[in-house]
């Protein structure tokens, strides 16, 4: 183990020079004139896993963008964890706005600039550099490894879930370890073991067929703001909490350690609203503000319209109102079950003068990582190993659906090893990776590879 | 009286062809490019009113389209009417739904065709015609007489309140009469007694200062589209009253006399549901339909609109949410009052977490003319004459601002006899006039001369 941390630690230049030219590869999945760029960089990342020594490395064309999967299976009796990532990236707009050329990395105060560099390129190289560690040190690796890497996280993931389903067999795994979340802070190595799923419902209502004056019409008949205002005022109760019959039910409650220990964390509650200019904070009573992101369910309005929006003042009854609403779900609340209590809800809220249509727009699973099974542990030892200081675990209130698809189709818990920080700009102008982050994950990584053979 | 009405009777086809060079001018008041068009109207109607025998006919030019004023003051002792009307007219769009071009007026089923035809050239027309037929058939008119005929009403009359306030001392008189509203129904006379009042604002509400994702923070900041629409659900209580204190202070109520006479006139709540394919009917209970559109102030999101609002999923918590919220009003309430009132109202309402700014965006008196005004008497007996039949009286629920100028500035009550009709597509295409219903005006507004007198 320590010729392999040596050798890691013996070769960081070449790591980041590396990464460099990966970051280079423009490899935006929406975008129709960078799809060439995607191939390059599949193919960049297959070479990279054939250069590390693993035995069986693929490319799998798919409707959109190429997936990578390689594998090394030989250490019988022992477990197999599934890396998982995605070399594809977000769009650069507003381009104006970085402070140098997004496919052209600078390092500038032991940070890497470039789109990509923390979203997931930087994430997922480091599983690559310690695979490589072991086999080009050792010759062999402890447990058995795969490698699943796709090109179109960042929008949606459409052809991976059809790939799994596909496949099985071959990405049948014990555990899957994702590098694509943050720290809780700088340096502080962190377990995400819990995400939130979601449903997503649209809410038409209708009064009467057409816009009308309000003058000629108005006191007389429903008007489908007010009626929409009136349901969407009646999806929570006083206490913050969401007022539809059984949406609880299911809701595995934090335990009291979970929360002792979310309590122990450094946050301010004060500083969060002040970055957000709120004067208060607000949501279910009896949970703090990481509880509430993190591990208990949420209803929000996304979008909401109808009537005149333009300037001025237009005095329209208008015949239709629209909301957009979506609920973060958290374990084992199942999304399905959600949008149709809360179809049934809105439904049996409205009144009868008017016609609702609710439309379910998108769902997701929540999952939750025991935080007693043996990759999560293997993790958090090796982390903590690494950084030199004790693993925190902590939830995120957003969701991963591939983390749902591998616990539906390959039974297998994902631990969520993620070397980001929130404040690394993924998704805006001037993202950028710590190195320092970058080097410990590399460690990680290997020493993960270890403790998960014992 | 008998030789004025032979000769309206025997001129009908005269006043027709009239009509039809008026209505060929496409004087769109809104429209740059109709500018001059907005001068020949105005002259068309000087010209008129001088060949009637008007004395004095002028045409003022304002920062907009000129107004004409005209006046004939030669009946001491007597009162002195001020006819209010407007030359100018709609837009024709969609014009490719026009059944003829909507500035080539056609007669079918003795109605004329063509934008115009009812709002309000046909109706302002009427009389210029009943003075003409005095003046020529008699000599002079039994009472003063004043004409007011503006351009500008399709655009909210900007240069007319300033005008009257100007010329308050030409403009004095003892009442006002005005035809651009509509029957109760087709050869059914019909008084205007009342029209509502205006009360608009617009609420911004601001919770976080960016848009933020639900998922990373969904349940711990304030939505401010939830909170808008528990602010707008609680403007009403569940009897459908507006839930602001003092409120209904200044209310004046229905008169037993007033609802037994609503409730005399064929109306069926049930056809008014169907038409607008409603269900059910909603409003302040307690009040019949007709009461709560034309007596009972009311409420209405004229419009909503935050977060996201494309198609599909965002999950994003807005920063910003609007609605615009507008009050019909009756007398005597004071929109200068209500707006204060609902300000105050809403701001009390919000939560400490958001900002919420309510603008104001436009306000406009309700006006009541008692029903034993002279003016009204006059009016009800004349067209009870002209028709056949016994006047009705109603109110409406719109506005017609100039209203409750005449009301202020020159302290003079508004006769509304109007000769429309509800289902003339005014502001639609295929505007059109019932031709009998012209030449009954004209009638009435020749009678209403002499009863006036007396």
């Amino acid at each position: 183990m320590e010729k392999i941390l040596s050798y890691i630690k013996n070769n960081q230049e070449k790591y980041v020079e590396e990464l460099t030219s990966f970051l280079r590869i423009p490899s935006i999945s929406t975008s129709e004139e960078n799809k060439n760029d995607m191939q390059t960089a599949a193919k960049f990342v297959a070479d990279k896993l054939k250069i590390a020594g693993l035995k069986t490395v693929e490319i799998h064309q798919t409707a959109g963008h190429p997936i990578v999967y390689a594998e090394w299976m030989d250490a019988p009796d022992k477990p197999t964890v599934l890396f998982y990532g995605h070399y594809d990236v977000q769009p650069v707009d507003p381009v104006e706005l970085w402070h140098s050329p997004p496919f052209e990395p600078v390092i500038k105060d032991d940070k890497i600039y470039a789109r990509g560099a923390t979203d997931d390129k930087g994430q997922l190289y480091i599983h690559i550099k310690s695979v490589e560690a072991w086999l080009s040190q050792v010759g062999k690796l402890p447990v058995n490894v795969k490698f699943l890497i796709e090109g179109e996280e960042e929008i949606g993931s459409p052809n991976l879930a059809p790939f799994i389903i596909a496949n099985k067999n071959k990405l049948k795994c014990d555990s899957v370890l994702v590098s694509d979340t943050s720290l809780f802070a700088p340096g502080l190595p962190t377990i995400t073991y819990g995400l939130r799923g979601l449903s997503y419902v649209e809410i038409e209502v209708t009064g009467p067929n057409r816009d009308l004056h309000s003058g000629a019409f108005g006191g007389a008949v429903p008007n489908p703001i007010n009626v929409l205002a009136e349901i969407i005022s009646k999806l929570h109760d006083k206490n913050g909490k969401i007022n539809i019959d059984n949406f609880y039910a299911d809701v595995i409650p934090l335990t009291k350690k979970e929360r002792e220990s979310f309590k122990k964390l450094k946050f301010s509650e004060k500083n969060f609203a002040k970055n957000l200019e709120v004067a208060q904070l607000e949501g279910e009573k009896g949970y703090s503000t990481l509880e509430r992101i993190w591990a208990r369910p949420t209803l929000d309005c996304n979008g909401i319209w109808g009537g005149f929006t333009g300037k001025g003042a237009k005095t329209v009854i208008p015949s239709r109102a629209y909301a957009k609403i979506s609920m973060r779900l958290v374990a084992n609340q199942d999304p399905k079950k959600i949008t149709k209590l809360i179809k049934n809800h809105i439904l049996k809220l409205a009144p009868k003068s008017v016609k609702v249509k609710v439309s379910e727009l998108h769902g997701g699973y929540p999952v939750i990582t025991p935080l007693d099974h043996k990759a999560t542990l293997a993790a958090a030892k090796a982390m903590e190993k690494a950084f030199g200081k004790k693993t925190v675990f902590i939830r995120e209130g957003g969701s991963i659906p591939v983390i749902a698809t591998f616990a539906t189709q390959l039974k297998a818990p994902s631990v969520l090893m993620g070397l980001g920080l929130n404040t690394e700009n993924l998704h805006s102008p001037n993202e950028h990776f710590h190195l320092k982050h970058f080097n410990l994950g590399i460690l990680s990584s290997a020493i993960f590879l270890d403790e998960y053979s014992k």
